[in-house]
């Protein structure tokens, strides 16, 4: 061996290492349009030193909504799904519930009765199947029901219902010094359970909507904590931006939402000083997926309100609008 | 060059930084006694592959309480000083606060009268100080007095007040891969200010007791969060082991605390399975510091209400007592 080939193949090495980098695509289920640009051009901008735009690396965050963002949202919410679905089980815990409602109603179910469920019988369901236990058996009934469960459409289960472009997004970020949290309106402790083996997002990047707990002692003598029916955080609208000061304490530098909900966040997010993105997920594809925002025609649906108002907002503002059927050429990891 | 001497020299720089590794000592302001040889064989066995007490990484989560455990709190904690220094400033935004109570008093400079205001006079100068401005506003304003502000006796800033040993703890943990928390009945606004400075710990590694903030609009059009009177998380006692289920959502694998306050996060940590390590901070050092802990026969007093119970409930559960006195061998880095 010969030290001077040793030092020229090293040199080589990482001319090659460099280059291969440099030509790979961080994004290659997107189309080469207007969206993915701006994702490329804001990742190179805030993390070149000398740049204009540079993030320092502790001030890199980056915050997605979950449900129509980051996955499907359409029928249901997976945890509006999760509520249902539970009903059985806390009616055989306790069985003078089958006879009153809106317990009565989930147990027959009879379609069109349940789409007839005022607000109030959902947050009944939701105190009956989301609190009164300890946290961990919360979890272990979450886990349980997320290995069973399958989306209504693909027959699958809801963690393989991830946008694959977005678990693109999600890692490119990643490995460029951003921290990606989830800022969702769906429950905190149940979002938490699949994010990590999910998204790679762990517990502690897990924003969401959060009761109280309560400590106390078990027979055994050791701390208890349970879920209590009692809202700390409305992690929805408004709740979004503060949630994110609560529990980040730093304003994202770049945000991703899909309906009114997330107005707030994308807001603060383009309100803060140097390089801010915000990014808004069109649902436009009736085929591949959904097509329920009421930008270009399409019809308003109750779920994933994507007004004509926020979308309004959106282009005025410069805010980057991904048409699902238009900027990903892949929407699952399971398509062809 | 000779390439078998290179290749030589390579294994011998490798054999040497590792020989230099383990002979390194993590923490070398301690005295070679119970409490380090804990925490030295608490990181090892939780970070040796195969050992029946390791830690995965993503679980390796530190914490600990601030006042008192990582800084001095006597003769008041930084937070109340900065409370009774703010009352200039707001008593001259608005004037007329100048003859009303308990305005008046702190004005006045009247030690044995500041001494006889009640919690409901703390609250309201509390809610003048510490609320109803937007959030950067408050941050620059403690930024400021954190500049000026110094200690009584140490006629310091209180960010060199931080004790050494813990400050080799914090690093070794994280050296170790651990996230290390601040876990404090402290305002998390407050302590977000310096935390990063003064410890390495990340405004979102700090959970704090928290109020609400809440969405407005500026003139500009801009997003506002306002600090409000109102308590989301009272992070003292039980609330701080709620504190970390909803603002971290894991269990510590090792926990550092001082007083009462911090009784509950202590526990919650030794009642996790696997490996945990609870530690107590004992105020034993009335020359270097101060004594105040009950043990030992030393006086108790207000601040600090390291009691006899806790102490007790301490040595009962096997958690670990750390003297001052006896087991640090310097408390201060200005320290000879």
């Amino acid at each position: 061996m010969n030290c001077s080939w040793l030092r020229l193949a090293g040199t080589a090495a990482v001319v090659l290492s460099a280059t291969a980098h440099a030509q790979s695509d961080p994004l290659p289920s997107w189309h080469d349009k207007a969206a993915k640009k701006a994702i490329v051009e804001f990742v190179k901008a805030t993390t070149t030193p000398g740049n204009p735009k540079f993030v320092p690396l502790p001030e890199r965050v980056a915050t997605f909504d979950q449900d129509g963002t980051l996955w499907v949202e359409h029928p249901l919410y997976s945890q509006f799904m999760y509520v249902l679905e539970r009903v059985p089980a806390v009616v055989k815990a306790k069985p003078e519930l089958a006879n009153q409602e809106p317990f009565k109603t989930v147990m027959s179910g009879n379609r069109a009765a349940l789409e007839k469920l005022t607000e109030r019988d959902l947050e009944i369901l939701a105190v009956a199947t989301l609190t009164g236990m300890p946290v961990e058996q919360f979890q272990d009934e979450v886990r349980g029901w997320l290995a069973k469960a399958r989306d209504p459409r693909w027959k699958k289960p809801y963690n393989e219902l991830t946008y694959l472009p977005m678990q693109e997004v999600l890692k490119y970020l990643r490995a460029n010094g951003y921290k990606t949290y989830i800022v969702t309106g769906g429950g905190q402790d149940f979002v938490r359970v699949y994010a990590e083996q999910t998204y790679g997002i762990p517990p502690e990047q897990v924003v969401g909507t959060a009761g109280a707990t309560s400590y106390s002692y078990g027979k055994d003598g050791k701390p208890v904590l349970t879920k209590e029916a009692k809202v700390v955080l409305n992690d929805n609208n408004a709740g979004k931006a503060e949630g994110i000061h609560l529990m980040i304490g730093r304003r994202p530098h770049i945000a991703f939402g899909n309906t009114a909900g997330d107005q707030q966040m994308l807001e603060y997010t383009a309100g803060g000083t140097g390089a801010r993105l915000s990014l808004l997920v069109l649902h436009d594809d009736a085929k591949r997926e959904y097509a329920y925002g009421p930008a270009k025609g399409l019809p308003d649906t109750k779920v994933g309100a994507f007004s004509q108002a926020l979308y309004d907002e959106a282009t005025k503002n410069g805010w980057v609008v991904i048409s699902m059927k238009d900027d990903w050429k892949r929407i699952f990891a399971f398509e062809k």
